[in-house]
């Protein structure tokens, strides 16, 4: 089995996009106002949901994260110190840690708080793609 | 970018080993009792944190979602019915949902309450690998 799909709850949607868009540059694939933007990744999907809203009953069933959670998104290993200064140029405060000799991670928080990572599938000993 | 880490939340981990390992029979990579159990997945991990455990300060930033998220896994369409049946011999109760004709979900619940769902690529027009 692959993930499919990776969610994280954010409070403010606006942000969250401007976030996950602008400043990550993912690719936005659906959304619908107040309740959640689904983004589109390599091989799966990330879905950000308005937790108020995925809480309520609907077609298939509802769920309430919180955010504060985490996920880390894949990066070439030769671009950590690109994305590194992407985020500080955005005031993002980073957070660099060294997993021995198998690549080093990027942690920085979203607007809605959650802990994001950006790190090389190599810190797992998962191949580039 | 892709999904790297895929996280959800559980306060048993003892019960989340049972049910991630046995019910869904995904490979246990490594675990840090009361703290954490990481799985292998096809191109990235799954990882379950006890969030008392994760909020705690360490080497890497702390965070600490809540149990009640939502993670979708993929599976062959061709499998769905012997999914579904896997989980209610389990004692699962498992919601079907088809989205048209992308492929349908499976729906259900882990020990913790995170709603899971088994699901084939083509729901978001993505491929089975």
């Amino acid at each position: 089995m692959r993930a499919l799909e990776t969610c994280l709850y954010v409070d403010d949607l606006d942000r969250a996009e401007a976030f996950y868009s602008e400043v990550l540059g993912l690719t936005l694939y659906a959304k619908a106002a107040g309740r959640h933007l689904f983004y589109r990744l390599e091989g799966s999907m990330l879905l950000l949901f308005n937790p108020a809203a995925s809480a309520l009953p609907g077609e298939v069933p509802s769920h309430a994260g919180k955010p504060g959670g985490h996920a880390c998104l894949s990066i070439p290993r030769e671009e950590t110190d690109a994305w590194q200064a992407r985020l500080e140029r955005h005031g993002l405060e980073v957070t660099r840690y060294a997993w021995g000799s198998r690549g080093e991670s990027l942690y920085f928080k979203d607007p809605a708080g959650n802990v994001l990572e950006l790190a090389p599938g190599s810190i797992w000993g998962l191949g580039p793609t």
